[in-house]
C-alpha cells in the first residue's frame, strides 16, 4: 500500500472562523466539503487538539471563507501557521464578522458560508463537523485556490506535479517555436493556439 | 443568503467502485476526502437513493480511483450519466478488481484507494460513509482533475471561472505581444514569461 496515494485528492483551502464569545480566531483548513444540497449542509474535519475545534464544540457555529487563486502566502501563514492559543491572530487584520457571531476574513475569497453545528462526528484524532448553512456571499469570480496550487506556490514551482526533468518539450510543427510556459503543454486548453503563428495545439509536436 | 455561494468549493473527481458480489458497478462523484491520516481514513458521501449506496451499505467496502487532467468526458459520461439499476456500466470496459472486491477503472487516473467502511453517517438525503484505506497505490503524476475544470471542459470554456466579457487583455511591454492563452493572464504562474522576448510576467500591463 503506497500511503502517498490519499494526498493526490484535491481540496481548497479556507479560513476557518471561530468565536465563543470571549474570543475569536481564523485557522486556515483544506477540509471543506459540501454534504447535502437539501438543506445545504457542509462539513469540516479539525484535529481535536486545535483551539478550533474546542471553539466551534463551544459555539456550535463556524465560518468559512473559500480562499480565491490571488489568496498570498503571507495570508495563508499568518492565520495557518501560527496557534490561536498563543497568538491573536485578527489584530491589525481586516475582520468582519457573519450573522452568527463568526470572525471572516476575506481578502482574496471567492465565497463565505456560515454554518450551524447539526452532527458531531469523533474520529479519534480529528472531529468531524456537519454545519448547516445559514448564510452565504459570493464574494469573487475569481478561480478558488486549490491546496496543490499553494503547495506548488510556496515550494516555488508551478502547480504541475511533474518535475522540470518529466516536463516534455513541444514544438509548433509550422513555425518551429518551442512552447515554453511553465503549465505543462498536456493541461493547456484544447483552444490554444501557438503565441507565434496561431495554428491550434494539434499542429505541435512532442521533441 | 446566496445559494449559489457553496458551489465555490473546489473537488476532485472519482470513480466510485462498488461490489455486492453478484453485481459490479462504477459510479462517478466529487465528494471523497481524506478525514484523518492515522490510521488513513477517507469520506465518500452518497444519495441515498443511489445503487452505490445499497451496495456500499451491502458490502461495507469501495473503490475510489482519482480522475487526472487526462481524463475524457466520454468516459466520466459513461460511468457518471448512467445508472448500475438498467445499465452494466462495466461491461466492454477495461476494468481491475481491488484487494477488496471492488471494481476499479484506472484509465487517466493519479491514484486509485480501497476502503472499509468503519463509520455509516445519515445526512437525511445522502449517507457520509467513513472508510479506513486498505489499499492504496499511485497511478501517474498526472496533476488530478476537479470538477470546476471538468465543468468548465464539459461546457467548452476553460476552467476560469471568468466570462470572455470579464476577460482583462494584457499586452508585453517589451515586445508589444499581446497575450492570447485561454488561461486567465492572472492566473500564469509567476515564472510565467513572455514567449515572443522572454521577459517576465511583471512586465505584462493590462490594457
Amino acid at each position: 500500500m503506497d500511503n502517498t496515494a490519499i494526498y493526490r485528492i484535491p481540496y481548497g483551502l479556507y479560513y476557518l472562523g471561530t468565536s465563543n464569545g470571549a474570543k475569536q480566531n481564523i485557522c486556515v483548513v483544506n477540509t471543506v466539503a459540501q454534504v447535502t444540497d437539501t438543506p445545504q449542509r457542509i462539513s469540516v474535519t479539525v484535529l481535536k487538539t486545535n483551539l478550533t475545534c474546542e471553539m466551534i464544540t463551544a459555539s456550535g457555529t463556524f465560518s468559512a471563507a473559500i480562499l480565491d487563486i490571488d489568496s498570498t502566502l503571507e495570508d495563508v501563514a499568518h492565520f495557518g501557521q501560527q496557534s490561536g492559543r498563543s497568538t491573536d491572530k485578527l489584530t491589525g487584520m481586516d475582520i468582519q464578522n457573519d450573522t452568527l457571531g463568526n470572525p471572516l476574513y476575506i481578502q482574496n475569497c471567492a465565497a463565505a458560508l456560515s454554518a450551524a453545528v447539526v452532527q458531531k462526528i469523533d474520529l479519534g484524532t480529528h472531529m468531524l463537523f456537519i454545519g448547516e448553512v445559514k448564510d452565504a456571499s459570493v464574494l469573487s469570480d475569481k478561480t478558488p485556490l486549490t491546496y496543490a496550487e499553494y503547495r506548488a506556490r510556496k515550494s516555488g514551482k508551478t502547480s504541475s506535479v511533474q518535475t522540470e526533468e518529466q516536463k516534455a518539450t513541444y514544438q509548433c510543427s509550422i513555425c518551429h517555436y518551442v512552447y515554453d510556459g511553465d503549465i505543462p503543454f498536456e493541461e493547456l486548453p484544447d483552444d490554444y493556439v501557438c503565441p507565434i503563428c496561431k495554428k491550434p495545439k494539434s499542429v505541435f509536436v512532442k521533441m
